[in-house]
């Protein structure tokens, strides 16, 4: 990065540049270890001073990211697991190479939900919802606080089930007979209030990752509404996106257009 | 919520449940006029006490989604705007139902890429890349901080273009004269440092949702390797996620395949 010290660029921009890709090395699994090179390495790799680097590894200590002690250098101070935005998962399915989920359930109670949860949910006046609390660990440290709404028909016979060691998309499927549909996703970065900091044993104030889903069953019906509140430093969501339409979906249409038309052409 | 007060939950409980059945309302724009209903009324509402819708918006004002004046009630502080997840697309793209974007650019420098940058974008030793750092604005508020890679072909016709007023996507796919592809994506929830926060313009240790993401051309080769912060308080991400596949997409292969056994009956 010879040609950034000559633009004289402030040392907290240059941090935060090589901050960043040490983060992605981080996350995309390179230092399997868990122990980063030394700061003079790491300042050969990335072109740019010890002092720099310096400043780098600082910003991810700062995030929980690593951990600096001297002596003994920089190590990672706790895995990052990536959650699957490729198609609609289970905390316990995305993760099931990363550990073992448990879920402790904090509230699970039958009652009659506000206007904004009955209209999400498509009920009607007086049709009432279960109403789901739970903290979710991963190999026992806290990941992420669920608030769960479900439909009476589907949620009611959750009472029953072994809510620890299931994931309730898995449940879900189970007691409607048919699988999981659509759901549309809201993502947000939100602070740690202070009780729910306590709740997921993270400082005040941390970053979450906050999603708001809304899942239907394959027959559309909306089933199952919720807050999830993720440990920003423990999480991350991985996916992909297309500048077009899914081009393998595009050419299966096209071809099934043709195929009509061919079909046309028989008879 | 008569049940949830029985059970004699914290009202921290309760008042993270109200906050986030109001957080929702306003990101799906229910109170259009930026004003909520008084406190009595969303008492009323939720089925739970004064004190505790009060704890709920003392929540969302410390997240800066609304302000609170004794006299003239709730209002909303922003606008959280949508930026789609269901297709790669440029912030001014995404949002352009939402305001002017304009980009300051802060950094653009030809530079010798660390072998974290190189490797992802697929380049030998010695080839350089584009390094181009902008701060992103909607009607004038900074919004997000954007650290961009790009392989030198596409990347050196920026240094002649309006990156003021242009989305790099749009230029890439210009510069190339094709269309953009596959982004891979990672988005992660992190606490702005005390620089970023000053750059970004928001209190320090903000929520910020980070995305890094790598963007291929239709042809395959990786052009863009990008690190994005958006202020946490000021844009959600917004999508949807299917349980198995897409079933239009499953639907149209099916047709086709059935299409190809047709074919060959035909010949």
């Amino acid at each position: 990065m010879g040609e950034l010290a000559a633009t004289r660029r402030r040392r907290a921009d240059q941090a935060r540049q090589v901050a960043d890709l040490i983060r992605g090395e981080i996350v995309h699994g390179r230092f399997r270890g868990g122990r980063l090179p030394r700061e003079a390495a790491l300042a050969r790799e990335f072109g740019t001073s010890r002092n720099t680097v310096r400043a780098a590894l600082g910003l991810l200590r700062d995030e929980g990211l690593v951990e600096r002690c001297p002596g003994v250098g920089t190590t990672i101070a706790a895995e990052k697991v990536p959650h699957g935005l490729h198609r609609l998962l289970g905390l316990a399915e995305t993760l099931h190479e990363h550990g073992e989920v448990t879920n402790q359930v904090r509230t699970m109670t039958l009652m009659e939900p506000p206007p904004a949860v009955r209209q999400r949910l498509g009920l009607g006046p007086g049709e009432q919802v279960v109403y789901l609390e739970r903290l979710r660990r991963l190999n026992g440290l806290p990941l992420s606080l669920d608030l769960t709404y479900l439909i009476r028909e589907v949620g009611e016979p959750l009472f029953d089930a072994d809510l620890v060691h299931n994931d309730i998309f898995v449940l879900l499927e189970r007691i409607a007979g048919r699988p999981l549909g659509v759901a549309e996703l809201t993502l947000e970065a939100v602070n740690a209030d202070p009780h729910t900091a306590s709740v997921l044993e993270t400082p005040r104030g941390a970053a979450l990752l906050m999603v708001e889903r809304l899942t239907h069953l394959s027959d559309g019906r909306p089933v199952d509404l919720e807050f999830v509140r993720f440990r920003g430093d423990r999480l991350t969501m991985r996916g992909h996106l297309r500048r077009a339409g899914d081009p393998a979906y595009e050419h299966a249409r096209e071809q099934a257009r043709g195929a009509r038309k061919e079909e046309q052409a028989c008879l």
